[in-house]
């Protein structure tokens, strides 16, 4: 297992984007070279280290703020950190840069751009028919605000582009940027 | 580097009494045999994940709780973890044992019960005097209880012992159990 000098790519995007399907296309294919790749998804963090938190504004902002945290921990251990989160406010964004840059550690922002009817139309794992059903409530896209990022450093267009291809884009990102 | 099969080893003590050196020294030792190791340790956690909490006793109890969902989080990804924070209350000793046995991770508690007077007299951070002046409270051994663990893996007599004997003691009952 070689290292690189520690990356973290955050994965911003509406539910049902694809942020996960790509993030561990990236995972896997990273490792087969040899790095080493940890996915820091929101599942895994909401049922440990973000467990007492919900989803009203303030516990989404303390949970990607964690996830911020624990991302830093594991690039400084030289990982290439993948963070797919919908992480819904321009504030959290902006948090998150400036937290990497503080520890000086490399960071890309990735925004997984699939529209909300997109995103609507697959709903994977049957969340959004919830959402308009009232079942859940602070549903991003349907009555929780999403807002884009202003410049992100790709823009994956994942509702045309199969996962393995975007996967590829940022892969080629990471290598020409010298990130990896 | 290779990796172990993910273990957390908890050192939990009085403020001064080794915990952080020792843990220091298993991981120079271990890093040199190739395996993976991380120190989570309590400064570095509260200047980031726990940059919220203070010092009373539901924050504290909150930090540990972070602090094991970290270790957790590397232990998975095959790390020998050390954690060498105070770990105060009894309360806390069963739950982070209780959490790792969840998630079918290896754990091992190690006590480091250098004496308050030992530590006191040491005082390596100026703390005690702090403290005993009343610039800190809720600081345990002073104005804050400390529970000794029940029934700890292995008891570290550092007051008497070098650090590195310590470390030497840590790293046998790995080999001898298979931790590593």
């Amino acid at each position: 297992m070689y290292a690189s000098k520690g990356v973290t790519v955050w994965f911003t995007g509406l539910s049902g984007s694809g942020k996960t399907t790509v993030a561990d296309f990236i995972s896997e294919e990273l490792s087969r070279k040899g790095l080493a790749c940890y996915v820091a998804d929101g599942d895994t963090l909401r049922s440990g280290i973000s467990r007492d938190l919900g989803f009203s504004r303030s516990d989404r902002s303390e949970h990607v703020r964690r996830a911020a945290e624990v991302a830093i921990l594991f690039a400084k251990q030289n990982f290439v950190v993948l963070v797919p989160i919908i992480t819904p406010y321009r504030e959290m964004h902006d948090f998150i840069k400036k937290r990497h840059a503080e520890e000086n550690l490399a960071f890309v922002e990735v925004y997984v751009a699939a529209s909300l009817q997109a995103c609507e139309s697959r709903d994977p794992k049957g969340l959004y028919k919830l959402a308009r059903g009232g079942g859940i409530s602070h549903f991003t896209g349907i009555d929780d605000i999403y807002e884009k990022p202003l410049s992100p450093d790709i823009t994956l267009d994942t509702a045309y582009k199969p996962p393995e291809e975007c996967a590829d884009e940022v892969i080629s990102f990471l290598y020409t940027n010298k990130f990896i």
